[in-house]
């Protein structure tokens, strides 16, 4: 997996981008869905095998991507043959809203919401969550009309060339 | 990518969740990224060539995936040689929230705040879009030790059985 990323990058060596960084670690599709267990309260390497039907080799190459990215960390239990639990890092449990985001999007146009295979509650009050948006710092929604994209601070030449006016229109 | 897809399908006959079935759709790297173009506002097959500098073949065929999976579509419009314009769906428009989270925990863990590549604003007030969050209905923000994960309207026999008591705990 790391000679893919480094591919990757020097593919696209202008694509300074957050979503085109984020995807090089997390855009793999067998990376989030290891994520997805990890929220669902996977740690054991036997349960991830289980749950997931994943090959004992490539489950082990991709945990390790993902420690090696600083989205998961071992740690080592008691119990024989020196067991280890993999959890998220505070980087890994940030991707909580990028999870959710898929999923409530998969829940409406993949298998509409009345088919949704599970829920995901609030504890405390037993409501289900709401539905993820985009909104202004006072909460108001946003649509993808409704934003423009202009340069950040670590914009470089290009960057700023083509988001100096840019707005998202779709 | 329609055979990985079908690989990946027979691979996981028992994934029944939403996040699995949303990357088999948009999980594939490139996928993406042709979908925060055209949130970008890219919509000629020329300018998703020259943004992402990706081979035309390569473009052609993830541009008919995204088609045939109803994320993206064609449309004719005037001008030498039958051009067309890509734009995103309805369902192709709800990935906002997903893509939006993806950026910004890019922006968090990757290129830390202060060098983030672009800041995406509020068109009307110009202020900086909201930190996306999990949260109640009522707009409480949840972190994943908050929730709880149960078996929704359209869960299997496996997904009752795992998700019956499971809480997401990390």
């Amino acid at each position: 997996m790391v000679e893919a990323v480094a591919m990757r990058n020097s593919e696209f060596p202008s694509q300074i981008c957050s979503v085109a960084r984020s995807l090089e670690i997390v855009g793999e599709w067998w990376t989030l869905l290891l994520v997805r267990e990890a929220f669902f309260g996977t740690r054991r390497f036997s349960d991830f095998e289980a749950n997931l039907s994943i090959a004992k080799n490539v489950l082990s190459d991709r945990l390790a991507k993902l420690v090696e990215a600083g989205v998961m960390e071992r740690k080592p239990v008691v119990g024989r043959g020196n067991p280890q639990d993999y959890t998220l890092t505070p980087m890994g449990r940030d991707l909580f809203p990028a999870i959710i985001a898929l999923m409530q999007w998969g829940d409406r146009w993949i298998y509409g919401a009345e088919r949704a295979p599970v829920r995901v509650l609030d504890h405390e009050g037993g409501a289900e969550i709401a539905r993820m948006k985009v909104t202004t710092p006072e909460g108001k929604p946003l649509q993808p009309k409704d934003v423009v994209v202009v340069p950040g601070p670590g914009a470089d030449e290009a960057v700023r060339r083509r988001f100096g006016k840019a707005e998202m229109r779709t």
